[in-house]
């Protein structure tokens, strides 16, 4: 197994105080956190020859082998925050000092997805995301990536790249994520995609994109913890039964619709449906990390891929009742297997 | 364990000749099925004092003992074909000569819930249609059931009926039904909810109620059902991706619409997530029949409910793949249980 370079883990007096004091950690820790974008000229699978934008973020120090982190349809190019881009990330959880994914020992790149900004309105594949990492690669000189560590849509986009651009990365940590859709998990899309168009039929947009994103919270998450958090009777008000849940299904739509372009939803939940990945195909090693409760990915489905992949897959489950959401819910069972995959301990000494 | 009473089993020649034909054996075996409706006053637990109509039919001899069959929000008083009655019914699958629930041998009592007209837009508990159920019993000159097969939310009104009417039956059946709903069922129907009421913003009332309907369906139903069944490729149509699934479900929609008054719809939802009954004031035996792979009632509510019983509860739990809606498509898994419910081998000879 190839041994990552890291960074002299000794540290001084300063940094070992400055621990105490996270904001200075952090700006100590992040000394190269830069964004760029770039148009290129790409042939998508089922739109065509069409110029894109690639936007990016990096994160950590600029000798520090690359790591790619992709996470789900919603998530984009600000992983966690640092000194330059301090606002929250979709993956503070996951990336900070003492974590596998620590920015101080690895340089990450995150992208938005093309069609996140809700321009490309087209069907678009799995395999087109890919490609477009793969010049993103070149334009910023990346000739193989150390890792490429892919959660939901990212994993299925990741397989693709490991398909495509096999030579590109050292390996691929690929969680929630398969080789295809599971049929029932793409009905469920299809109706949240149905309750959008409901929406557009008469200018509710923002209702239906609402919707859209609770019925897709339920798949998200567990009937464990619903169970925990929503036990409460209902209550009746105006005279109609609302239940338990429904305040926090509420704050989850109107932060989603806030944030999101109904385009940019509708295209890449269909891209979820429309990926289709040979595991035969797929030329890089493959840590393939399944949740025992996800309800969108069955870790069947984790499973099965990992079989295919042979020599070249190893299967590592997790137990949490956070279902799909897991990745980002249990750093303390996500990092090992993260840093088992990367190459390191993981933990700072 | 008291022993029903049943029609002598001997068969005359003409009766043994006519099994051979399906249509006079339907005839000859259900001489009194008839429907009747009668006004009311109740008074209800939200909705206070209302004239309700009770919608019932009979079926099976007058001389038998009576069971009460009552299923899910959608089921009505028609369970299955008789000679006078000929249209297909909710539980055709499960009533016929030779089942457990044999019309000939047992008096089938079914109803149309409060509310399943649409005509009461207002909040109805299980508790209503359990009170209902009594003073139809007392119309009808039935002092006590055989027994009361529930299935769905007609094991939620069937857990009422034993808590308020307990003397008023010899023994429930409660099939994929639990003293209260699981706070994630709950936030599922309340989505379906949302999406009719989307559909009525919109004046769109039969898309909003088709796109509940879809999204119930997939509550009922199974990863594995639909993994056997829509396991194809997605198409593109007009430049949207199209599910394998989306056929199925336009149709179960569509289906859905053309029966179902939106506010019955409604309504009846609502009831599920009113519903709660203590199992401590539970006066009758029960059998709790659960399904393993049920996404509405966990298999761990049923079993909680199960052991909350003691001694008046049993619990019997089916492994399907059809899910919540096992009950109507595995009669050869609900049979025997029946059977021993009903007290009767459930064979003829």
């Amino acid at each position: 197994m190839a041994i990552p370079l890291t960074r002299n883990l000794a540290m001084s007096p300063a940094l070992a105080q400055s621990r105490s004091t996270p904001e200075r950690a952090l700006a100590s820790a992040t000394p190269s956190a830069r964004r760029g974008e770039l148009s290129r000229s790409l042939r998508l699978r089922y739109a065509g020859q069409r110029s894109v934008t690639l936007r990016y973020e990096l994160h950590g120090p600029r000798a520090a082998p690359v790591v790619l982190l992709a996470g789900g349809i919603s998530a984009h190019r600000h992983v966690a925050p640092s000194a330059r881009f301090p606002e929250a990330g979709w993956a503070d959880a996951l990336v900070s000092a003492g974590r596998a994914l620590d920015p101080s020992r690895y340089r990450l790149l995150a992208v938005d997805y093309l069609g996140a900004d809700g321009q490309l309105d087209a069907p678009i594949d799995t395999a087109d995301q890919a490609d477009a990492l793969a010049l993103l690669l070149d334009a910023l000189g990346v000739a193989r990536l150390h890792a490429y560590v892919g959660y939901s849509y990212g994993a299925l986009v990741g397989l693709q790249f490991a398909a495509r651009h096999a030579a590109r990365l050292r390996r691929l940590v690929a969680v929630s994520g398969a080789h295809q859709p599971h049929p029932y998990a793409a009905a469920w899309r299809a109706l949240q995609r149905r309750a959008v168009a409901l929406g557009q039929h008469q200018h509710a947009d923002a209702q239906g994109l609402a919707l859209a994103r609770q019925f897709a919270m339920l798949s998200y998450r567990t009937p464990e913890e619903f169970a925990e958090r929503f036990a409460a009777a209902p209550r009746l008000v105006d005279g109609r039964v609302r239940c338990a849940a429904e305040d926090y299904l509420d704050a989850a739509g109107a932060r989603y619709v806030a944030r999101t372009p109904l385009t940019a939803y509708l295209r890449l939940s269909e891209s979820i449906d429309l990926h289709r990945v040979d595991p035969a195909t797929i030329g890089a090693p493959v840590t393939v990390v399944a949740v025992d409760s996800d309800r969108l990915v069955p870790l069947g489905d984790s499973a099965t891929l990992a079989q295919a992949l042979g020599e070249r897959g190893e299967l590592r489950v997790l137990r949490s009742r956070y279902g799909h959401d897991a990745f980002l819910k249990e750093p303390r069972l996500v990092d090992p297997i993260l840093a088992e995959a990367l190459g390191t301990s993981g933990a700072l000494p």
